[in-house]
């Protein structure tokens, strides 16, 4: 099986370098990631200014591509350009931050997944519920590998990827893997306004998480319990239930 | 009605120019834009630096504000910090460029949309069918406040958002609104890859779109048959009916 990784937290990172330990247990791994850190990118993507990929090595063999763009841009470059293959599956993460309930929207790490199953490659993002890039991603890094094994059996809509969440927690404290929903926790935003040394004013963004989920079939509340949390996110966005009452317009 | 105005083409553009005048006439419009046009940043928020809103005066009177971010910044830093009072609802475009089908995925002005909706406005995305900066918007944004005007008493969802795509044609041309379906149509990638003047490679993208999408039902299909097309877009992205049969894991 060959296995695309990606994330966005660059390509140095402490989580994609567990995830493709573990991922070379079951197949093929070639990296194509950011060469720096992209984190809130969310799906965007770089049409404005040319892409750079650049070898990188590591123990003397080729590890993968760095690109100097977005988590988006990596797969599409990758799939339709730098891989001499197409894969079979895509795996991006391990992200150090969780991806669970409004944050999806914002995160590149779910992003570059999406763009896989946009284009047809069976696709997962797996984050860690850590922002410490200390935190040691061995056992997340294991539940991954163990989901994208069976990824190309699970018979996945081709407009749905899973959305993996672990717990930073040791593995004997991990209750097992739970099928969860999206949850509804989010921000309130808060922008702290500051002068800069020539007293101009600047705002920068500092928000509070407000949990708002705390019931386990949610992807928030299945991770705080010590579950791994798996969420089928699907990209497309027609709320057909609205749809047939939408008559007024 | 207070009306919070964005965009992703940036401040300047002649679509939000057409957008506010047209506005004008349904409640009093207050504009947080980018500074410069921000095209495919998706639903980007800026996290690692801060964030400058510049008052932007027009025939002597306060325009709005130009922020030197993203559409999704714009929203954010408007509602919580810029705005005196909450936004009643909120319009973000009219982007040059149809945001219809896949294109929903990597769009700064549906984006800045969603954003509105996640923070609990009510919220519409409008974008005309055509790049050219120079082709009118009058008969787009007669449409946007004629929609705008009833976003309130439609009873929209609170994970909905509307996203309206107007054809680039005279008003006697089209056929009048249609409610739709995201369509399916997509991409197919493809970098050109070039050597700079130093001899390094490097790669720009260059897609081709393919329509897939003929029927009318489709946001791309009724678009291109003459109708404005209206989406009914959720932002929860749980697949509820895979869930179900996701039990393999």
């Amino acid at each position: 099986m060959n296995i695309l990784v990606t994330n966005d937290d660059g390509i140095d990172s402490p989580g994609i370098m567990a995830l493709v330990q573990a991922l070379r247990t079951v197949g093929t791994v070639t990296v194509v990631a950011p060469d720096r850190q992209q984190s809130a990118v969310g799906h965007a993507l770089t049409v404005s200014r040319p892409l750079r990929a650049t070898k990188v090595r590591r123990d003397g063999v080729l590890f993968g591509y760095a690109v100097d763009g977005t988590p988006a841009d990596c797969v599409k470059l990758g799939i339709s350009t730098l891989l001499s293959e197409r894969p079979d599956i895509l795996v991006s993460g391990i992200n150090h931050g969780a991806n669970t309930s409004i944050n999806i929207m914002y995160s590149g790490t779910v992003s570059a997944a999406t763009e896989g199953m946009m284009l047809g490659v069976p696709s997962m993002a797996v984050s860690i519920d850590s922002l410490d890039y200390r935190t040691d991603c061995e056992v997340a890094a294991r539940y991954a590998a163990e989901i994208a094994s069976k990824l190309l059996s699970l018979g996945m809509p081709d407009d749905t990827l899973l959305n993996v969440n672990v717990p930073a927690l040791a593995q004997e404290q991990i209750h097992g893997i739970k099928v969860t929903r999206q949850g509804v926790s989010g921000w309130e935003d808060n922008y702290e306004r500051r002068k800069d040394p020539m007293g101009r004013e600047y705002f920068w963004l500092s928000g509070n998480y407000l949990v708002r989920d705390t019931n386990t079939d949610s992807d928030e509340g299945a991770m705080k319990a010590g579950y791994v949390s798996v969420t089928p996110v699907r990209y497309r966005l027609t709320n057909e239930e609205f749809l047939t009452q939408l008559t007024t317009l």
